[in-house]
């Protein structure tokens, strides 16, 4: 298939990649000339994935204009903040047989939108699918198994990406709750910075633990008050991918709650961790959210006092430990 | 409050400390001689929780009919497979109202009972409180903030013991659904060498993470099938703990898979770990129950074949990780 990729970080790279090496027509659209030049030269990303190799001739390219004529896919891979610019910038351009499909995690800060809402304004006519689950890019460059779910309101747009993205080693189900799966990406990464923080301020397994069992609570809640099906977060995209932004070194969001956690600033961690980490936003996307629908989130709450109103990491992870009985997540549920 | 604990491995001697520390007058039996002259000159379980102080005197013995009478708890915190064994030499020793606490996790092998059906068949007067959730004994030796959950059809006793244990880094909220819980805790165990074979034999966080989510799936597919609550496997007792024995190096379980996956044998693997790998054995019993519920658990399944068959762990997990779509869990969620 033909197939345009839009962003050269590392989740961009890996996934063209493995387009690529599946024998796909891959046109691989990046604004840095930099990492175009170095994948050009040494058929790798070195700044942003390195030891991951293209085994197939990749068409690489700094203009997007030049790669959306004849695309039966295409894929977006920038930071959350620019969905919305980049798919007006393609809309008019591309078939309406293209299907667009998201690689990125979160909410737009202005509009409190999913990026399958901002897809579905700008380019109405569009099958829009949503990949996500546990799978770090560094991983899936290294041809380790993975599991990740295809997420759409179009069942066919969805299985046609389930055919066309899987491999032998990356593996795809389809779930057809787009809130649910869209939610839980986003909002994992609030529950990794806050997993993060406890890493940093010292606290333990255990405590970690507790902070992510009430952290998936609070996602599959403001997630079914938005129409989610609760399901979904016990899935790959749900709980499997809180689970792996919790606690593997590869997550931005946790190391940048790391940082906070050993009392750098937001903007100095965020600056540290190099690549956009999209929970800082989030943070406020799903506090605003949070109010709008009156739903409860002690943790989300939590981290926007830290990351907006400069209260102290340490106090805001013991105040989330010392919770009244009343407000915790067994007696929420035998109520 | 007047308590008798037996057993003097990690966790028992995480919680004779934290109650004792708290002020109770704590009866602390120990059937293995050394341990218990280790604690009685140093205030230390220097062989099985190291740097754990205790504060205040505790009573050492290693003659349980000395510390039976007057009691107002008994705490179980013995391998599962001496739990009926020790039920039966207090029988008709301690009061009608003593409450029976037990720490450990696990499904007796020849019975396929759970702790709390050995206590009421043998103990039929006393109330029976599980203890569960993610708390590595390390970590509650060093005061590290854990939640767990206090269980038991008797909401006044588990009220009980909510009070008499909880700390200001030892939080407790109370679930009734004992079922639920003592299940969660059991076959939690399972998944955790599982996703140490993940680790041991090279795969990622990405598939270890899809291994837990599917993993929570097959306990409370089995859970549910005994009368289990399917919210608690949400809870602490439920994703919680299998989070933290999957993810921490404090697991035994976990350490035991990791084992495995290098190329040890079971036997090997569990004599290196030192105490007790509960479960090795739960596998057993899971597997069992599994075919006489008539449920599908694909990951007790394997680990089945894997510890009691010699089947290869690579291949277990590899086809693991590519079983056909239809069975799935984001499939049967959306069937």
């Amino acid at each position: 298939m033909n197939i345009t990729l839009c962003g050269g970080g590392s989740w961009g790279t890996a996934i063209a990649r493995l387009l690529s090496n599946k024998g796909h027509n891959v046109n691989f659209y990046i604004r840095n000339k930099s990492v175009t030049e170095d994948i050009r030269k040494n058929k790798e990303n070195i700044k942003y994935l390195p030891g991951a190799k293209f085994n197939n001739d990749i068409n690489l390219t700094s203009n997007l204009y030049t790669v959306l004529d004849d695309i039966d896919i295409f894929v977006l891979a920038v930071p959350t903040s620019s969905a919305r610019e980049i798919l007006e910038s393609i809309k008019g351009k591309i078939s309406k047989k293209t299907i667009v499909v998201n690689l990125s995690k979160g909410i737009e800060l202005e509009t409190l939108e999913r990026i399958s809402e901002i897809s579905a304004e700008v380019l109405k006519d569009n099958s829009f699918v949503a990949l996500s689950g546990p799978s770090h890019a560094e991983e899936v460059g290294k041809d380790i198994p993975t599991t990740v779910v295809a997420s759409s309101t179009d069942l066919k747009a969805a299985k046609i990406i389930q055919h066309e993205f899987s491999t032998s080693i990356f593996r795809i189900y389809t779930n057809p709750d787009l809130i649910g799966v869209e939610m839980g990406g986003a909002l994992k990464n609030i529950i990794a910075l806050a997993a993060g923080m406890n890493d940093g301020l010292g606290y333990g397994d255990n405590s970690k633990a507790a902070l992510m069992t009430r952290g998936i609570y609070e996602m599959s809640k403001l997630g079914i008050a938005m129409g989610a099906n609760p399901h979904t977060f016990n899935g790959l995209s749900g709980i499997g991918d809180l689970i792996v932004t919790c606690t593997s070194m590869h997550s931005r969001n946790r190391r940048a709650g790391i940082l906070i956690g050993k009392g750098k600033s937001m903007n100095e961690a965020c600056k540290e961790v190099g690549q956009v980490v999209e929970g800082v936003k989030t943070v406020k996307a799903a506090y605003k959210l949070s109010k709008l629908k009156s739903i409860e989130m002690p943790i989300t709450n939590a981290l926007y006092q830290v990351l907006y109103e400069n209260y102290d990491p340490n106090k805001a992870v013991f105040d989330l430990m010392t919770r009244k009985n009343k407000d915790e997540i067994e007696q929420i549920f035998f109520e």
